[in-house]
């Protein structure tokens, strides 16, 4: 049984997460019924996350084990051929027999890009959120800096996760602009459900004034989702990096190539 | 009766291109139902190009003859509320009655886009065409150039088109790479049916060896289809931008805010 480490990019619009559901089209899904059609047979497929319907993703990372020889040159062809358009397989290697994309994933970076414009993107709109007033990405950049640390973000989780401890460590944040696309970028060791989604909203309630400026070390404090802005929508989220440090050995870039 | 021009972008990927046809969606008659709702009546609108089904634009620019007093910033707010998010509309002016976008238009630029990578890339499918085998941008940036001046360009002109007189003047041609993206800038007084797809395609087939370097001359001046390469196909194809020089004062950017 060999524990193959595949790196995938998909368009989420089209499907309901990642994980597999009843009635519901799922990426773990569609890459495993094309996998199945490969290796001969049904083989369990790991993910590093669970992401939303309609989330994004440039960089996901995903375990097959395998009876199957298959190379994974051959492996990948094969997968590419087989996927819909909006998955792509860019990476394949062979990883110890214990190695797990989530619990072994060090760290994690998102991106949820915004278009900053009074008109809408025809091109962008389901690859980025259409926010019609201007944001000082300066400001936001200041503000965001306080989701770095070690927090309880449980002001940032959404009812319905099922993970217990809501402490999570953000290593960076940072808010750019680049032309009329705002992007907020964060990485942590883990993020707990629709975390991404809650502090972009609530960045963009500071910049629309309807919470004030240094507001978010109190709504981290006092733990209330209630505190914290709006769920922004799942399409402008894209997860971008994830980082892995097999044998121990320090930070590596497992899932890249 | 006010003349009002307007400038567009949009994703082409679900409309049979820009021009009224029956039992088909277009951008003009889907742009024409929006205005007709805000002006009360059905007005012409009258575009700078036919656009092939598939080909979309960053920048199109057409022409409302409306009886309607309403303002230019509220007519392009309420055409973007009535549009579909595929249609964004950025501008729009008042323009002298006798203007015509197609007939006073001075220039216009097209781009192709092509996805250069062994794999596909999930979010590009439909707005850069995957060309697999490794593209040389300075060889092509160099073949490219014999599209530059005043040709006959029958031999780059599909079957089909209703214009006979086949020279155009192309004022420059341009391959860059950037990452696995390499792009064909081309720039003339106008276009002929086809003609940026069959010029990219030709370049693809100098790249894969199918044709010599060098023999785009020959190809012109044989005014054969036949000599030329294959019809790139639609999704990899923009109207990047369309140039006026009203009142006859130089080179202006009329169609841009």
């Amino acid at each position: 049984m060999r524990n193959l480490l595949l790196t995938l990019a998909f368009d989420g619009t089209a499907y309901h997460g990642w994980q597999v559901q009843a009635n519901a089209v799922t990426v773990q899904q569609t890459v495993q019924d094309a996998a199945e059609r490969i290796c001969g047979r049904r083989e369990p497929l790991t993910g590093c996350s669970r992401t939303d319907a309609g989330v994004h993703a440039n960089e996901y990372c995903c375990t097959l084990r395998t009876e199957s020889s298959v190379d994974c040159a051959t492996l990948v062809q094969a997968l590419n051929a087989l996927l819909p358009r909006d998955i792509a397989v860019s990476a394949c290697r062979e990883v110890p027999p214990d190695f797990h994309p989530r619990y072994d994933c060090t760290a994690k970076e998102y991106v949820y890009r915004i278009w900053n414009a009074p008109q809408k993107h025809p091109f962008l709109y389901k690859y980025a959120y259409h926010f019609k007033y201007p944001l000082d990405a300066g400001l936001l950049h200041a503000e965001a800096q306080a989701y770095c640390g070690t927090h309880d973000f449980s002001a940032f989780c959404a009812a319905g996760g099922s993970v217990e401890d809501h402490v999570r460590t953000v290593s960076a944040a940072a808010v750019e602009r680049e032309g009329d696309l705002v992007q907020f970028r964060v990485s942590a060791d883990g993020f707990l459900y629709n975390m991404v989604r809650i502090m972009t909203g609530t960045l963009l309630e500071i910049a629309g004034g309807k919470l004030p400026p240094g507001c978010i070390p109190a709504i981290l404090a006092s733990g209330e989702r209630s505190a914290a802005g709006f769920t922004a929508p799942a399409h402008g989220l894209f997860l971008n990096h994830v980082s892995y440090a097999p044998d121990g050995c320090g930070e590596g870039d497992y899932g890249r190539e």
